[in-house]
């Protein structure tokens, strides 16, 4: 048996940088769903503070990907895969198409006046040609884009959904990651209730999949019309609406005190920000409508999404909370975030409706609302609540010539497999027992050794691995 | 029946720009394999160009993404991720595993010093804090990054796939793109011939998968120590190597004139650049040995390769060509190159050996092999011989309340389906025959009629679209 002793091995690499154990942390971090998309992370991803420039004098690169960002070696990559295969599977049961675009974008497209977190951190550059562009925070501008473009070549209503990476620039980045990954819902067309409920539905049905219960997550939702409610009953004007909700919106993050202030400088009345503020504290529909009447929008909308919740069956998941309101501009009525009942977490995912979207592309409106949904914040509760699965690597057969002048048939065996469809590794220069343990390690479902005394009869070994039973079998007749 | 005559349509949108229809040319266009990655297209894809600016003075945003990238709509995304899969399934096969890394990575990273037309076109620019970043041209130079950083955490050989998208900036953009995806398949570890004809196997894996046979596409086969050897022979400095490489490569491109310009002005006498030009005409491997001889590493490669071939069952697909040099500065072995045998493409794919370029990095070297697959020719070539499989959409159940009144039970009975893995799309508000029309148009595979006469019976109507079988069922019965 050939021993490939002269083998060149990692173990023997002089490391440029000391490798940090990032692995099981990769998909946990800084980000949820839409809003609140990049907010800080308590933990992981402190790799690449470690070097403040990418490439040395002496011409020696850096190891690590370029700050907050993240390499996906394989163990990574295989949570990741099967992440977004149940994104994808929830979409399928939906009937939701897949679609997408460049991660590059016009920075027209993100230029929002409202004083959104978002468009103040954009990763934003000029190109050689002089144009504006950015590395994109979120998805939805490029959907409405798409929709309009496609214009008369599609019928209403529209269901999207898309995965795919975004970005933020921001200086003070301590452990905080500047790019995530964001499955997105939208439906386009859909002016009635009905679209907030089969989207809802789809987180859930997503949340049952992974194997999270309504005891572990809740969704919270309520409606911009309820802000809108109260501003009309203080007569404020209707252009300030928007920016009066990216302010309450905060009050999570800053206290009571800095968001009455933000509100008066917009030129609220402490009344109306008085009365603002009284309203988000609600949580029962029943008070909301004896505070609104019952004649506003807000009202009947939120009833109608909890009937809907009712013959859907996860009356559980939700609950109405007025201080639910998302900080994207856009939004125009019901929005909803989930989030962990333990309060550890931030927001899992978040949207809404936006139905005023088009216009601010200088297009007709049409009702639209959706969600997005990270990358990050799901799997840190999946780890809390130990619901990863086994996500080692499996592969089928591994052929092993036990002498280097077999490597022949060994190759028209491996070829021939791989032909029949099993995923095969063809091992040489190794000693018997470095392929055995291999073989544990990639869990391989069968060992097939070509040996000569074997071979001269035109035979191979197999060695089935979970059962360890071990026979001949002519190497023609192997399946 | 309620009908929803009020419902916004994209029938009556005002459209910003002309809808251009680039539904079926989405994933063809100008890019191949590692080399010529990015080199001019004959065809499609003139979007964007007719906008000069994405954002005009009146807020009206442009539609399109910017100049020279895609977005895919369904139809589009349908055959990405059709190609997608057969990448995985070819990869899964050949025992590799998923990698991934971001499209953003340090400049450092590319940065080198051959004139390579790859490092000439970067899409580089400096980030807010003043670091020199890149949107990836080529993915090889993460992988040797990350087999770096990964160190002593993995055992040799490293088989590792990835699929990812790559941008160039260039300025005459006329028809050209700027990104485009790409298969990576490469092995670290494995100094032997073996390598190369594991991923030769892949190659022929993937185009078996598609339907192409081997007189549709050849793989051109050679080394660059062929090119090694003739400098030998001139005694040629070895810091030109790498030079008259990427010079040589550009032989289709220009000029044989231009080219011995070029090989004269890095100081090669005339008697050694026409003793390079006279070798890369060779297409015969006997021919190579009379002129190199017979103890020369290439010849020997060479020949192992093809041995190799005729093990694996590939010799049909694979051809000597001396001319084979590839444009990366870094191979330095067998390079290859897959290509249509009615020459109206460029190279659908092509790879090499790489074994020093972790050395580049400041590390110690590896030997290592790859190729990089493009989206782009491989498609031109399968409309070219009508390969592409039926892309149309498909879902299992359509639910349709025939009144308002039944939402309720539709609500139901969808998220009952769903539950039950069935994909299913709920649709309201639409006219019957809107909905047959809508259910032939997805490939619905049945309809479900939740109507008030039945309903009131517990019952639903179902008709099977294939069969146009219609039966009535227990809605609690429907599976």
């Amino acid at each position: 048996m050939a021993a490939w002793s002269s083998s060149p091995s990692l173990r023997h690499l002089l490391l440029l940088r000391p490798c940090l154990p990032l692995r099981p942390a990769c998909l946990t971090g800084s980000f949820t769903g839409r809003h609140r998309l990049f907010s800080a992370s308590s933990s992981t991803l402190t790799h690449g503070d470690a070097a403040s420039t990418h490439a040395d004098a002496d011409g020696i690169v850096d190891v690590n990907p370029p700050r907050g960002t993240r390499d996906f070696p394989p163990e990574d990559m295989r949570l990741r895969t099967w992440l977004f295969d149940q994104f994808r599977e929830v979409s399928r049961l939906m009937a939701f198409e897949e679609v997408d675009f460049p991660v590059l974008e016009s920075e027209a497209l993100f230029i929002r006046k409202a004083g959104e977190e978002i468009t103040q951190q954009l990763y934003n550059f000029e190109d050689k040609g002089g144009r504006r562009v950015v590395l994109r925070p979120e998805i939805t501008p490029s959907l409405a884009r798409l929709v309009i473009k496609q214009g008369k070549s599609v019928s209403l209503p529209l269901k999207w959904f898309t995965i795919g990476q975004c970005w933020r620039y921001e200086r003070m980045t301590r452990g905080r990651r500047r790019e995530h990954y964001q499955w997105n819902m939208d439906i386009f067309g859909v002016p009635k209730v009905r679209a907030e409920a089969e989207l809802i539905q789809a987180i859930v049905l997503l949340f049952q999949r992974l194997g999270i219960t309504s005891s572990d997550v809740g969704i919270r939702v309520s409606s911009r019309k309820v802000l809108q409610a109260v501003l009309n009953m203080y007569s404020i004007p209707e252009h300030l609406f928007t920016e009066v909700c990216v302010i309450v919106d905060k009050l999570g993050k800053m206290t009571r005190e800095e968001i009455e202030k933000e509100l008066i400088s917009t030129g609220l009345s402490s009344e109306a920000v008085q009365g603002i503020i009284d309203v988000l504290s609600l949580k029962s529909l029943v008070k909301l409508e004896e505070v609104l009447g019952s004649g506003v929008e807000a009202v009947a909308d939120l009833k109608k999404l909890f009937s809907f919740a009712d013959q859907y069956g996860y009356t559980d998941w939700i609950c109405f909370d007025a201080s639910v309101v998302r900080g994207l501009a856009y939004y125009t009525g019901i929005v909803f975030e989930a989030f962990d009942r333990e309060g550890k977490l931030r927001a899992i995912c978040g949207g809404g409706r936006y139905d005023r979207l088009l216009s601010t592309f200088g297009s007709e409106d049409i009702p639209a609302c959706g969600f997005g949904f990270g990358d990050a914040v799901i799997v840190e509760l999946l780890k809390e609540k130990d619901l990863l699965p086994d996500m080692s690597r499996q592969i089928d057969d591994i052929v092993f010539p036990l002498d280097e002048e077999l490597e022949g048939p060994a190759s028209s065996i491996a070829s021939s497999l791989r032909k029949k469809g099993r995923s095969v590794d063809l091992v040489e220069d190794k000693r018997l027992k470095w392929v055995f343990k291999h073989a544990e390690r990639i869990n391989a479902s069968r060992l097939i050794l070509v040996g000569n005394s074997e071979w001269e009869r035109g035979m191979v070994r197999v060695k089935v691995l979970s059962t360890r039973e071990e026979f001949e079998v002519k190497a023609g007749e192997l399946e």
